[in-house]
């Protein structure tokens, strides 16, 4: 099959990856649709410490079959999937759930082939079935989506919460969505004038982070991953607020841990989210005439920035690693 | 009055500083005793923007006089004071208090006379009575024992959480003794053999940092305020675990942010806490005989590595500097 394959911190399309076979309790799933993702660029630069394997861990599928006859209900379905595996008996699974164990693996980041190919498995627990209203498209951004509700599970947000998002990107943005539901109290903060067009297209408050000087927020989200974004949000956060680090950082950071202590910041780190809320709201927001505005619904084509064939995934890539570009799009077929 | 007073980073003994007065709500206070602190060194180094004035905020002494009627019940008394003076009518100190009040004064390090004179005033909302059964050299304690609880109101323990305090210094030590009691499970770490006598011997498990191997803490305390200790720190800490930060940093810090967002940590940034139950634990202790064990009391005398006379101050400075010392105190008569 195909497949965009890292191997020593090179990416190459290969056109005979082994097909994958699926164990006793898996499904295997033909991939109709990828997302390019911040963590597969880092990964493809040697960030997490040397993946080798399919890349990928952002799709919209169709099961093709399963590995025994108690999945059969799965068979035909589209799905997407949580990209956690863990080993199911230690304590953090049986407590928890996969996304902290020790011994995990995750989707084409550590030790499991991704979804950079036509076919890819996963376990039936980490199954969703795609609402049919829900778009490939549109269901492709689950999983992001999902990281950004992560946050919702975190924090407590009151209604009258004041929050900043650091960095109008890929994962800024749907974070932005997520947290302006139910009349939240958001603006977005960018660098560039021309990064800050989309979000306000959306109907999120916007704003230069340079020249914000209003640093009373209860909740500041740092979605860029740079040196600069941090610093910009720790100056941002209210004494005794939250900062959220929603964004990998590509190496060590050189921040200023004393404002943190005098103030009693409170950072939390944020990764991977519920699935099941994503997906209600990209079903609402179908319902709803697939564009509602910020606080309504959450819109996702809007921030799709080109689609490519896997066999030109290395155009694709390229063409995500370019300032300002948001989602590009990989299609097997 | 004698003082010694910081002036453009430099530090010295005066023996004709004027004698301050007290306001309406205030007291005139005689200092019996105070503590040199990690903060007072660096303010000495030329942290937190350059402050001038009397140096010093960790003190027990006696009301001489009150600045209006209604506070004669103060006089004579003996006392210790909270060293957040906020401006009594904005939201914060309305809903929290004055310690993030953004108009606020701090007593000896913020646009406050300090203690390191034979007289300081403070408001009569400031003012702790010190319990009869507690010694000047354990009250002199009060403010960074208060301190040590602050975690306690910011962090929900359980009686199962697992706790490492890195940093055997003056503040881990208060910390780890505040955070044992009531039978908590706790290991003091530190880099030197010798630096862990003491916490050994007041009855903490102790362990060289550089060799603990478990990094599944629940809860760690960061109480060093240097780079490598915030390293050991979020190594140690498992996955969606806390991280205390203690201790203000020097500069800025070289840290690895992916950890904390791929392990979701949460970084909690603490400072000035509660008189109350310090002054409590102090009289407990007392009841107790003075010494009891870890998880039963607290013991802050053995922690005192000196006394100078207030005239004497800079040679107290420079024995407090040197590594592995813990507590020098001043007695200004």
């Amino acid at each position: 099959m195909q497949a965009l394959v890292l191997h020593d911190g090179k990416l190459t399309y290969q056109s005979d990856y082994p097909q994958p076979e699926p164990g006793p309790d898996e499904a295997l799933i033909r991939v109709s649709l990828a997302g390019i993702c911040s963590t597969d660029l880092e990964l493809v630069k040697g960030y997490s410490g040397g993946f080798n394997g399919v890349l990928g861990h952002e799709f919209v599928g169709v099961v093709e079959r399963v590995g025994s006859a108690d999945g059969s209900v799965w068979a035909g379905r589209r799905v997407v999937g949580s990209i956690n595996l863990g080993c199911g008996h230690c304590r953090v699974c049986l407590g928890e759930g996969p996304e902290h164990c020790l011994n995990r693996t995750t989707l084409g980041i550590h030790d499991r082939d991704g979804v950079f190919a036509d076919y890819v498995t996963l376990p039936l627990t980490n199954l969703f079935a795609v609402p049919d209203n829900v778009a490939d498209e549109e269901a492709v951004f689950t999983e992001p989506l999902a990281a950004a509700f992560r946050i919702r599970e975190q924090i407590k947000l009151r209604p009258t919460s004041r929050i900043a998002v650091v960095g109008p990107g890929r994962l800024g943005l749907l974070t932005a969505q997520v947290l302006a539901l139910a009349a939240g109290d958001i603006i977005v903060l960018g660098r560039r004038p021309e990064s800050l067009e989309l979000p306000a297209w959306l109907g999120l408050k916007t704003g230069a982070v340079d020249e914000q000087i209003d640093n009373s927020f209860d909740l500041v989200v740092e979605a860029t991953g740079n040196d600069a974004g941090f610093a910009h949000s720790l100056r941002l956060v209210r004494p005794m607020g939250t900062l959220v680090l929603k964004s990998t950082f590509a190496g060590n950071a050189n921040i200023n841990l004393t404002k943190l202590v005098v103030d009693e910041i409170n950072v939390v780190g944020s990764r991977c989210g519920p699935f099941a809320p994503a997906l209600r709201a990209l079903e609402l927001s179908a319902q709803a005439g697939g564009n509602p505005p910020a606080g309504l619904g959450v819109q996702v084509r809007p921030m799709i920035d080109g689609e490519y064939p896997l066999r030109d995934g290395l155009a694709g890539f390229e063409h995500a690693a370019r300032p300002g570009v948001r989602k590009i799009l990989l299609r097997p077929n």
